[in-house]
């Protein structure tokens, strides 16, 4: 996907979608950004139930936009370790849009409220305090 | 779709990739949302090139959760005039984040950079004024 990227049109929103735009790719995302999973194993127990060759095909695509890296691991290639790069941890702001969009239209969404409130209330604050955790995991 | 909606999860990710969560959709709120456009054949000239059947198949399903309205004509279903609802309308702000998000890693994107320095300046002043905007428009 990458060497063409994108192959639409030059429109931001077709930026996007040509880089999550399906039914399951921001669900990694999310996993990776919000759920601390890491492994093939773990982003395969999500509750939406993705299909092992589903997301084979994400990871690959996410990996060639930039959006995710993979550590490799030398003598066993199932216990490889995903993670969003600085473009992926990126797409932070606009997943806490969606959550309030989805929180705003859909009353049983799973967030809890008190996340939602502070959301309305101080997204950049929220938005800071979860760079900074990511800030401090990344020191040695 | 809007009677098993949603399907998969309560995760309010997953309730809005089963809202738009495709290839095609946002595209077609893009075009509602930005360019003026409000008939089938006015949102089938795009540059990404949609298809008749791919156009005909989402604007069912944005219908269906209650994204977009559709004024009948009753004499020429072909000149039947689609536009955003309030829950339409209300994906500005992802919009305008998504367009920040692919601004900042795709150097090509079509969007004028003016428009890119005000988001960057001041997004809820952007936001507010495309609301009043479209209020205008409402008034009889």
């Amino acid at each position: 996907m990458a060497d063409q990227y994108p192959s639409r049109s030059d429109c931001p929103i077709n930026y996007a979608l040509e880089s999550f735009g399906d039914k399951w790719t921001l669900l990694i995302i999310r996993d990776l950004m919000f759920n601390a999973k890491q492994s093939f194993g773990e982003l395969l127990t999500s509750p939406e139930k993705i299909s092992t060759n589903i997301l084979t095909d994400r990871l690959k695509s996410l990996e060639a936009t930039g959006i995710i890296s993979r550590e490799v691991c030398a003598d066993n290639r199932s216990k490889c370790v995903y993670s969003l790069t600085a473009k992926g941890r990126d797409l932070l702001p606009i997943m806490l849009e969606i959550t309030q969009w989805s929180a705003r239209h859909y009353k049983d969404v799973s967030t809890p409220a008190a996340f939602l409130k502070r959301l309305d209330e101080d997204k950049a604050g929220v938005i800071r305090q979860i760079k900074a955790m990511w800030d401090d995991q990344q020191k040695p």
